[in-house]
């Protein structure tokens, strides 16, 4: 079964992915750019079942890996992800069946429809996360102990690294470091894995949810609907607080964008705050009357109050009106494997991981 | 002409290139014990004239970089060099005629022994900047335009990482924080060329200098003659300093070894001071009287006043009576695309550099 990109629904793709970005994932406004002037030049892409790829086909996910606040002022001259995932090829002695996104998110979402167009490769319906997370580490393929290596880096400059690691902690150090050095952002290819792994490990069929919850933030305002209400259906999320975003702490430290953004609360939550600390993504969200109301790694996500279109981390600012939601995350981080990855505790938090939906039951 | 490096002479090389190594390049203790241990091993090393390498003959040359004071601490496990060595071949497609030290350094001499005993090939005798520098392009290659790409960086843990660099610049920049990642030191092959571009680029013949050196060092005190006198009209160099170490203020900055020593004089320096200034390697020496007495690009090296051996930078410590000897260096850094790339003004001195022949006059 397979569906295709084009240039008239990639905006829905880019919208439902930074809706499960979670803050993070980059900017959708230059990933859009990106894949839609490859689909108009090479054509739309085939959007593969992930039920369909051979046992031992090959898949090269395909991302930008940085800070998101470099990410909106650093464009990528185009040739560098291509530059990444054929050394990566060449590597490996292998041609690639499909590329992938190793995350959900505005940018990582849209970055291998780019090269999937270019390259004139299908892309697999799933990614590596179910939602976007800062480091290379934190993928459902490690919990399947796929590696992140060979791992090819490039940049706009021309420059190439290639990572051999002993694990996947390893490599974000690596691929961190070397970021940094290339600027604040990069292209890479990484975690290549079989179709038999994809079905094991990877998020099944979140680009097409990316897509559906595209659609539904964009149609809902025509048929009247609240926008809001519709995506919380989609998602089995939860509605966590409305209001004003009073201060945006934010700076690029160790590679990542980090901070701090405080909403006040405007009608039902009036009187109350919402505070949401990030690392790239959203990590908690702590109401001032009710402490934690979502946390790594369920989603966290901030949507315009009018349009319910998501607003990343890098974008958001004084006196925006927002609806912050919450949604479950992949059955896959709620394991103790998963949490020690992605939990709280890797973040210094100390607070226990309680299930959203257990939060607000 | 073909000359066996063997454990009975091992030695002399590691002193004389310690000598040449202006106070960086390494440790001599821990490239002689691994150098020993191959050699022991695999057997000895030939040591082969520059001018009878093939003219397409491919030389990789192989060395440690890092901080010498973690190198001192770090012990390599001992294959993370071949590691670097044979992933640089199997990229380049070809076998490697010869390995070569990028340096002359007490460690960065002797490491090629090892890998040259290892890997049954000889060494060339020759070096790529005829004393050590502290970065990475900081070779009479570069003069030349060879790449230092390729390169291929292993550590003890076994990663690597694989760079493609659009200059050398560049190949210091990634390789500098990569080296900091893996702990601070690494094993690297770099800098693969041709016979024909090595005799034209390389500083050649320098290993047998160091060996010259090393022996006179050796057999000065069973001739009754003065070693430093010795060493100096071996390589036309010139007596500084004779004194005290006072003071030495050292700190890991950045990925080198960066600090300052301060030198009393005695003897007929009574009354004066020598400040050396350095960065891995010994970069400017200041007499308080007669103001710099040496600065890079030529060679400053403090010599232990008894037995006229030499101490890295990283071996300097309060109360060492010294000899400090400058010596010209190579005149393809006297060239000024040499002066831009290792002269003071690089190094951020406002001073001009001045010949230290010129200087001593």
């Amino acid at each position: 079964m397979a569906d295709k990109i084009t240039t008239e629904n990639l905006q829905d793709f880019a919208t439902g992915a930074t809706v499960l970005g979670t803050g993070g994932g980059g900017d959708p406004y230059v990933g859009t750019l990106m894949a839609e002037q490859a689909i108009e030049e090479y054509g739309p892409v085939d959007l593969i079942d992930p039920r369909d790829v051979p046992d031992d086909a090959l898949v090269v996910p395909s991302a930008m890996l940085g800070a998101p606040t470099v990410m909106v002022e650093k464009m990528p001259r185009g040739t560098e992800s291509l530059d990444a995932f054929r050394s990566l090829e060449r590597a490996l002695g292998q041609e690639a069946y499909a590329t992938m996104s190793i995350e959900a998110g505005g940018l990582n979402s849209t970055v291998p429809i780019a090269v999937a167009a270019q390259l004139d490769l299908p892309l697999v319906d799933a990614d590596g996360m179910g939602r976007a997370f800062p480091e290379v580490q934190m993928v459902t393929l490690t919990l399947g102990d796929i590696s992140a290596s060979p791992m090819s880096i490039a940049d706009e400059k021309g420059n190439s690294v290639f990572l051999e690691t002993v694990d996947n902690q390893w490599a974000e150090q690596f691929a961190r470091t070397t970021s940094i050095e290339m600027g604040g952002s990069c292209m890479i290819a990484t975690y290549p894995h079989t179709g038999s792994e994809l079905r094991d490990h990877a998020i099944l069929d979140s680009m097409s949810l990316a897509r559906e919850i595209g659609e539904t933030i964009r149609t809902a305002s025509t048929r009247s609907l609240d926008p809001v209400s519709e995506l919380l259906a989609l998602t089995d999320g939860f509605d966590l607080f409305t209001g004003k975003v009073a201060d945006v702490q934010r700076r690029t430290e160790g590679g990542f964008a980090v901070g701090e953004a405080t909403i006040e609360g405007v009608g039902a939550c009036d009187g109350r705050t919402l505070t949401l600390e990030f690392q790239n993504e959203h990590l908690v969200a702590r109401d001032s009357e009710e402490g934690v109301v979502a946390s790594i790694p369920d989603l966290i996500t901030v949507l315009d109050t009018e349009t319910a279109e998501p607003i990343t981390t890098e974008g958001l600012s004084y006196g925006q009106r927002v609806r912050v939601i919450g949604m479950p995350c992949s059955e896959k981080w709620r394991t103790d494997a998963g949490l020690d990855l992605v939990g709280p505790a890797y973040f210094d938090y100390d607070i226990d991981y309680t299930p959203i939906e257990t939060i607000h039951r």
